[in-house]
């Protein structure tokens, strides 16, 4: 049934049903402050959306991991809060605090053009695709619209998610006013980033875990499908990975209803569990990044009992969450050994 | 099969099966800062843990919940850091901030007697039990092994829980003598609180959701399950309540493999999964706080939704998490209006 080619990217493959002993990989923030030369580059540039917006730059630490390491894909290096960014709300990256946003008005958010105000993430694509190694396939990515607008109305990180819940119960007019700015300016986003040579796309959830099941199905799962449709309408031959971080027994719900191509799992999901409720879609992860920052025998055993769990199924190794800044870069050279050690 | 009474309380009838249209209700954080009369007897003590060890003071804070709106249930007035500070670590509480724990070793933790030193705790109980209605339950809690080593490795609250489990990945052995000194101490505490008088016992997991499936059988389930029994076997006519915050698809095993008589779900679980998943277990929860905050048309719209999901099931509504500090006090006597006029 499965069509074979020497040229075939491994990470692709997985898409069409491929499950090989030994299987594709990347690591979520694969990229960034654990790597020495990406903090010598950092250094080079202001702030954090000059890094984003800087296609030579932003390519490079696209590579960067690529080039050390041999993973099966590089992921776009950016951030999910470009989007109310082009949308014409101020963000801004302060070292140590996270990100901070300036309250907007959701009247006054832009979609209609804001994909076009983020053409050197298309730049940063197409540099990085022409770099990159045939076998190794380009992911590009954005933030799913209910874990964008939480960095809207909080203002920025959040414990309590209290202000976007209030807002998205007690105003959800006006609450799906700026999730619609964020679906439409998303579909476009993403447009381009395949137009540009991305091969694959991911969907970051990171916040799906706060909400009851009927907010799950209208704040994450509708706006999600749309996307989806929307994208897949344009790009038939693109798979799409959503990750639903903390949506636990709601995993199979938002497969089904979503219709994305492959599940990004988090550290906290069974595997067993999460392989037989979702059927045939391909799943990734889902490797504690502690683990990693731990490395050794622990890591090695992770690794198995992961891949063990998944063998047969189509499978992405990948971590459950972002690699720590502080893992040494050897820990993740051990992953790529010991996954390409597997028979 | 059902022996009723009029004397029973309905609380404790929905663990013998009862499963009336009314459904028994509590509140967690019932008591405390949403109501006035907390926040003027608050002014009356230094600190927060004053408060939790005056036993007239902690009992009438207890009662003024149930007095006000006539729950089925109280819920001892304390804190789950009580059992770090009975080990021997120092624990404040500032205002606005947080608890903060000061580091200490492993080793220096003192389980024996630290229930002893609780016995404050155990006045309160008495104190409350004496003044309750007949028809009311009295529980009694401590915070989960896990959830409690949290603090008292982290030292408060944390984001990325990245010091304990970088302990409890490299160093299990000495991350089990905390969870060893906690699992000792709670056993005892939640003993003497049955002895006080407490009807039921809950158990707060709020962190279990950061954990992968291994780390969750061995420092969520295991440690659970040891208390569980130990309980048991002293008192087993006395109904455990297991709140395994973020279990997410593990909540069957941690039911089946705990031993709890009773499941509090949080706001992100599905019910009907979690009803189908779980057999004949009672299930408690899990309207979402942010709802009761807001109020109106949508808070009776999701009481009977629950409610209407766990019809004919053992079941004690509550919230998802805890009532947030900002929440109308006439929102919540609402629940009880809404739930008493169910048929």
């Amino acid at each position: 049934m499965l069509l074979k080619s020497m040229s075939e990217k491994p990470f692709l493959s997985a898409f069409k049903g491929a499950a090989p002993a030994s299987p594709p990989w990347w690591l979520m923030r694969q990229a960034g402050r654990y790597l020495p030369e990406y903090r010598a580059l950092r250094k080079s540039v202001p702030g954090f959306l000059d890094l984003c917006f800087t296609p030579e730059l932003a390519a490079e630490v696209t590579l960067q991991p690529v080039r050390r390491f041999g993973m099966d894909a590089a992921i776009l290096f950016s951030d999910i809060l470009v989007v109310p960014h082009a949308l014409g709300q101020e963000v801004r990256f302060l070292e140590g605090e996270g990100p901070k946003l300036t309250p907007i008005e959701p009247r006054d958010l832009q979609p209609a053009g804001a994909a076009d105000r983020l053409s050197p993430v298309y730049e940063t694509v197409k540099r990085v695709r022409a770099a990159l190694p045939a076998e190794t396939a380009l992911i590009g990515f954005a933030g799913a619209p209910w874990t964008v607008a939480t960095y809207m109305v909080e203002g920025g990180s959040s414990r309590d998610f209290a202000k976007i819940k209030q807002l998205a119960v007690a105003d959800p007019d006006r609450f799906a006013q700026i999730v619609e700015a964020v679906v439409l300016a998303t579909i476009d986003y993403l447009d381009r980033q395949v137009q540009a040579g991305a091969d694959a796309l991911q969907i970051f959830e990171t916040w799906s875990g706060v909400l009851s099941e009927p907010q799950f199905e209208k704040w994450v799962i509708a706006p999600t499908r749309r996307i989806v449709a929307a994208v897949r309408a344009r790009h038939p031959a693109i798979p799409i990975i959503g990750f639903p971080k903390g949506a636990g027994a709601l995993l199979p719900r938002y497969a089904q209803a979503t219709g994305v191509d492959g599940l990004g799992l988090d550290t906290s999901m069974p595997l067993a569990w999460a392989r037989a409720a979702t059927g045939s879609t391909l799943l990734q992860g889902n490797l504690d990044p502690v683990v990693l920052l731990a490395g050794g025998r622990i890591l090695d055993d992770e690794i198995d009992r992961i891949c063990d769990a998944m063998a047969g199924h189509p499978f992405v190794f990948n971590l459950g969450h972002g690699v720590i800044k502080e893992t040494p870069p050897e820990h993740v050279a051990r992953v790529g050994e010991k996954l390409r050690a597997r028979k």
